[in-house]
């Protein structure tokens, strides 16, 4: 099973991270990081990930991975990356992204009239890009898997490798990354975090003017 | 507030990605990765993560966060690192492990009767060492902060965010990476995870043999 993540700069590293430490863990899998061009690529705060690969050198991944992250937004109108995407989605098993990743598939194409979900100040945007929005933790349409915010992505490839591997090896990897949170607050979704913690995220967001 | 996170070769990237992704969006905060000598770090499964400072360029970082993985075995006897860790704690604001990273601090003899915990398959062996053991997700003792198994760093770093920050900023980051989670399966806990699941992971275990 041969999983692309991919990378690029101002990406936000745990929504990559996430899968990948589940990913990596499923019996034959074979992770690449793999990015336009290979080399470092610098996350959001400053941390630098190596992709390894070109995306021309992996032009058949079984799972592809899109991460969110500001950097997102320069990926909009990449038409060689979503021309990968699109030949990619072709022959993937399982098609995924984390937060707003999504919007990436979406602007590939890959989202139309497709139920898919995605960091929560972005679920307009993914609407306006022509996906069936849904405000979930995870949602699967066909091969097309989305995940929320950042550390959705692990309940994401968890809730993959299950449909991979079954439930014992999915529970497995579970344990291996002892996976049994316990978040200090109940704030971490928008319909759970107080109301000015929320408004202070959205006064803030790059999606507020319609980015 | 200065930040170093200690990388080195076969880390589990989630160890140190789950604090990043929440200390980094600390108001002020700068994190560094660090390492004996600078360059890529391969973690757990290839991916490689660059340490761009050495140790003696960062003396005295506020926040030191060390994270595990198998690579943590070869670092027991490193006594440069050792000595970085002991002249770090003695200045440092919080000082903090994921994961097998709490046996690093035991071996630096940072840990000696102090409350702490670690991967649930190295809890014994953290005893060893010297540590009063808790099997608790999060341990503060002092200024000492130790996390569960890889995930957990999550959850000690939004605990550990509230201490430096307040509850409303908090918060803010928790919405922020949207960690609400959702694991498909109560299996993140060998009290939690089906019995087969326990034994499978111990019986594969290189803390099985005692090392």
């Amino acid at each position: 099973m041969n999983v692309a993540i991919l990378l690029y700069d101002r990406m936000t590293a745990l929504d990559a991270i996430g899968p990948y430490d589940v990913l990596r863990r499923l019996p034959g899998a074979e992770v690449s990081f793999v990015a336009q061009r290979p080399g470092p690529k610098r996350a959001e705060g400053g941390l630098s990930l190596v992709a390894e690969r070109a995306l021309s050198e992996m032009p058949s991944p079984e799972i592809v991975v899109v991460p969110g992250g500001s950097g997102q937004s320069a990926l909009m109108d990449d038409e060689t990356l979503h021309a990968w995407l699109r030949a990619a989605h072709e022959t993937s098993i399982w098609t995924t992204s984390v937060c707003t990743g999504s919007l990436i598939l979406a602007a590939a194409g890959l989202l139309e009239a497709k139920r898919a979900t995605s960091y929560w100040l972005a679920l307009e945007k993914l609407g306006e890009l022509g996906a069936d929005v849904l405000q979930e933790r995870v949602v699967f349409d066909g091969k097309v898997v989305t995940a929320a915010g950042v550390s959705a992505g692990i309940d994401m490839a968890l809730a993959l490798a299950a449909r991979i591997a079954g439930d014992q090896i999915a529970q497995a990897i579970q344990l291996a990354i002892e996976y049994d949170p316990r978040p200090p607050f109940a704030a971490g979704s928008p319909q759970k975090a107080p109301a000015e913690v929320v408004e202070l995220l959205r006064a803030r967001s790059r999606f507020a003017d319609g980015r």
